[in-house]
């Protein structure tokens, strides 16, 4: 068994089967691929199987959802033996990391890319015991992967990075190629970045939390479902777009650049954060709310199509 | 006329009739308002009447529209007279507004609440030439206002900021009132703290132009849409919720933060960030890519139907 092909499909070794775990399951089961799964934790395919079909009714809702054969195994080299495309989903810590993908780029087949869903490890980093770091690559999905389309790959090459690219595009997905790597990749630097403002403005008092959530989701996040922040302002800059939007209002945006906080996350920033989101809640469960969540997500992706920037 | 009531129509004065007044007429129209409109730009009627009635082609799509009458006035004195509430919408320079407030204030019956549009300045400053600037809020839209929910709302007292409220939610808008006000409002500042980051990341030449936006809107704008930052983060601390959250991946957080940009907006990273965008627009005009988004926002409004945290 070599590398996944353009048309082909196969196995892919699924390493690490929690809720990220599960959630690639379906997207490969979904897409024609048999999914070889290994955990550490006793018991969990009872788990990983409950999920796995969840997520593939919510899949049926947005196309055609083909059968593969999902297998559970007690060995990692039964799961890597055979795959054409291993994901690996273990849990963050530099050391663990390093040692699960030395392993797998022992036990994978030449030729085969070993994907890492890390969000915070740096490849370089957490290649440093492989023998063949070049096929070790980052896949960063965005929570849930069945659902949200984004992949941030970071390669050691641009052969690589293009052939991963490939298989999850296969898949659906819209990769991103990192040109170098960096902590928190695109998304989460993105979104830590509108975090320390949004914590601010709890710190600073000046909205409930509900209300800085709601200015988020029913004003510039709405229009981040459908295109990106510079493509945004080339639209706000009237007829002379980014180009005119940056000489004439670039000044303004630097300005407020220097008038966002930095704020500290204390024992009373949190407790207000908390009791924010207590109110926010207004008594519904995390699973009601992630219900909800998925809800809107598969709403808001039927309803997407086509769409400028994208 | 004295001020609107709950179940009241009347005539709004809509003072300046760019692109945003336009918006703003389109929404006021739809749910049965009036409209008296003022502009100091000649023969700006004709321009007015065209985007009035895109928009209201726009807003029929979301649901049944009421069928306000538009009138245009050369005097700012006729626009107002009568008027239930008024929406102004002048140039964004502080003493342009200042002097506009100030004869709005005097011509607007008591009682009537004054709301200016301003994204950029602070109420304390726009209000300072009134003779009774209680009544003077600001409602600050996220553009285009007949398209995306938000309005953020500051006032100089609670009864107001309530008031104001209840109006712009009697127009299906998501008002946000804030405590305190702070340049840039709560949206601007969250979009302003991100697109530091946004910029950043072409300033380090991290990944095109294009990737960057299909970063956010494939992955964290995606969320967005359907549940604030906050909200978002409770669902990412697993059972434990945001307490675990911040507990437990704060200090990353934290780090995160610590680890983010503060690019210059110079000459050579301005370039950049246009030829990125050249690329990504791939030829697509303007008009084409307004187009798109607003197709975007408008099946994506369709499909938000009730999500977590709004």
């Amino acid at each position: 068994m070599t590398a996944v092909e353009a048309d082909e499909t196969g196995s892919v070794a699924v390493v690490g089967c929690g809720t990220l775990g599960a959630s690639w399951a379906a997207l490969f089961l979904a897409h024609g691929f048999d999914v070889a799964a290994y955990d550490t934790a006793p018991g969990f395919e009872e788990g990983l199987r409950a999920s796995v079909a969840h997520h593939l009714g919510q899949l049926a809702e947005l196309g055609p959802v083909a059968a593969g054969r999902l297998t559970v195994h007690a060995a990692i080299a039964d799961a890597v033996s055979g795959a054409v495309f291993v994901q690996e989903n273990a849990p963050e810590t530099e050391a663990v990391k390093r040692a699960v993908l030395a392993d797998l780029d022992a036990l994978a087949a030449p030729g085969v890319i070993v994907a890492s869903s890390t969000s915070a490890m740096l490849r370089s980093r957490i290649v440093a015991d492989c023998a063949t770091p070049e096929r070790i690559v980052v896949a960063h999905p965005f929570h849930p992967p069945h659902l949200v389309p984004l992949v941030e790959i970071v390669a050691g090459n641009a052969a690589i990075a293009e052939r991963a690219a490939a298989f999850y595009a296969r898949l659906g997905r819209r990769p991103v190629v990192l040109l170098k790597e960096m902590p928190g990749h695109i998304a989460n630097r993105l979104a830590s970045a509108l975090y320390r403002e949004a914590v601010n403005l709890v710190a600073e008092n000046v909205a409930s939390v509900a209300d800085i959530d709601a200015a988020l989701c029913n004003g510039p996040g709405l229009r981040w479902a459908a295109m990106g922040p510079h493509m945004t302002y080339h639209l706000g800059g009237g007829a002379g777009g980014i180009r005119r939007y940056l000489d004439h209002l670039g000044p303004s945006q630097v300005r407020r650049w220097e008038s966002l906080g930095t704020p500290d996350l204390t024992e009373a920033v949190k407790d207000a954060i908390v009791a924010g989101i207590a109110e926010e809640a207004a008594g519904r469960t995390l699973p009601e709310l992630e219900a909800r969540r998925d809800r809107a997500l598969i709403d808001i992706l039927k309803a997407r199509t086509e769409v400028a920037g994208r």
